[in-house]
């Protein structure tokens, strides 16, 4: 017998602590002044990352239970950063977090395979999102993690303005595009057992910032788990969110980085240091507070 | 004034050596007997595949003047698999060969900041591979690397079967949805310096294995450089992937992995160690002069 499958143990995780994800999209610019001082190499440079991860972890643990990756931000520095993300990873997971690795691979299926072997086992996420523009063989590796309870979030609609010309472009009997590859994406799952609350293993990727096609999509495909990135510093709501959830505040996670991760840098940006908060583990903790506050009443309010 | 353009680089490599790309994919289950017996460890598994990388770049010197890296099969291994890619890019920098670094990554432009500065500057591929469905912002970071030299080339129409469903669905006047992403890769360049020959530095990915594709692509986009892999044990001959030069022969390079790299095994798979050739590299060496030869005729064939 299978354990928890992945939706239901995001459901519990989200109904414990709140839909918030933290993103942790570290860059060695943007460190406490502290953690920068001392890092003279490239290597000291991922350790500094290494540090300030760890201390977001530990700032942010009893207020959300999701946490996101950027492994860009890791590799980065190659293998001194993987050696950083996998020592935060684990920590992470001993803290009880989910774990979600964002790193939007995509290839054809013997590739996958290498990389499902290391995000699923290696570095033992819960999660990865993936790009589905290669097909079905994006996740044909991944199935065998669906029993250990893990489960993968596909780009359908991104946060980012360029992604417009890219994927809202008409297609399939009127459809944008986006929705015609969110159909097929369903469509591989049509032999994979929902969990209680009627939800697949492989969710979809939908912007804060269309919050149109946030309710497009639910309202097409209600067992879609949604990840929802680009809510607070690239301009999306928690009323913008909200529409991704079910009537029982189940189906989605939010994901919000620089406004959590960077809110001890008072006035934004790389040249602000002289007005950084010295506090800054519990300037990243009130942030995150804020921001799970901030999306369950924008949850709540749509359930009124 | 900037050195010479990617585009003429390659053609310059090209008309040296021949089109073959040779395409460094290993797994651990596929080296060599020798290689395996002593590897008990993950890290000492990611050591036996930086040794045979390095024996397969020493065997195709001089044969084949570009190798693509696939990521995935180093990062299998995570940090210790990053140690490997970084110390065999090295030396297939240090021994003149032009490097692919095929990652297949795509995301927003702050994200795609820390993927250019690591496999550009980091690792110092020549090129990259991209995954263009997060639209322009892919390409942004990497603009600044066209005056060094350097290039990318982003998934057009790919050469796995599960393609189909996802990229030749119709849209935009009829047109693929492959064929639109490409007219859209190819305007997001409009203000880019071809080289002297034509070619602008961020080409596609095609086939081998849809030579129908190559056609209509070339004919719509003599501009683009093409990457075609899927050729040999994919299914695509040196026949289908010709379509992709022009006239000169200029325009493309043409990608083997797994039918260089595992030429030793005499009856192929992982079941076959009893019947591997005990001079491997050899049979590698042999295996890429074989796929470059054949694909020389087959360009002179169609010039003809």
């Amino acid at each position: 017998m299978a354990q928890k499958l992945f939706a239901e143990r995001l459901r519990r995780t989200v109904s414990k602590y709140g839909p918030l994800c933290v993103g942790i999209d570290p860059t060695f610019d943007k460190l406490p002044k502290e953690l920068k001082e001392k890092a003279k190499t490239p290597t000291e440079e991922a350790a500094a990352i290494g540090i300030f991860t760890d201390s977001v972890i530990e700032a942010v643990k009893g207020v959300a239970g999701v946490l996101k990756f950027q492994v860009a931000y890791f590799e980065r520095y190659g293998a001194a950063g993987f050696v950083e993300l996998e020592s935060a990873v684990k920590r992470a997971k001993n803290d009880g977090f989910m774990v979600i690795a964002d790193g939007k691979r995509g290839d054809i299926g013997s590739t996958m395979k290498a990389y499902a072997k290391y995000y699923m086992d290696v570095l033992d996420a819960d999660a990865v999102t993936l790009n589905p523009y290669m097909g079905k063989d994006v996740i044909e590796p991944f199935l065998p993690y669906v029993d250990k309870g893990k489960g993968a979030f596909l780009l359908a609609r991104t946060s980012n303005p360029a992604a417009a010309e890219t994927q809202d472009v008409s297609a399939s009997a009127g459809h944008a595009y986006y929705i015609y590859l969110t159909d097929r994406i369903a469509s591989w799952q049509e032999k994979i057992e929902k969990d209680k609350a009627g939800y697949l293993p492989f969710g979809i990727v939908v912007g804060a910032t269309v919050p149109e096609e946030i309710k497009k999509l639910r309202a097409k495909h209600p067992e879609l788990l949604m990840l929802i990135p680009g809510f607070g510093f690239q301009g999306g709501t928690a009323d913008d969110a909200a529409p991704a959830f079910d009537a029982q505040g189940n189906g989605a996670v939010v994901n919000s980085s620089r406004s959590v991760i960077c809110a001890f840098q008072q006035e934004g940006g790389e040249t602000a240091e002289a007005k950084e908060d010295p506090a800054w583990q519990g300037a990243i903790r009130d942030a995150a507070k804020t921001a799970q506050g901030a999306l369950k009443e924008a949850i709540a309010r749509r359930k009124r």
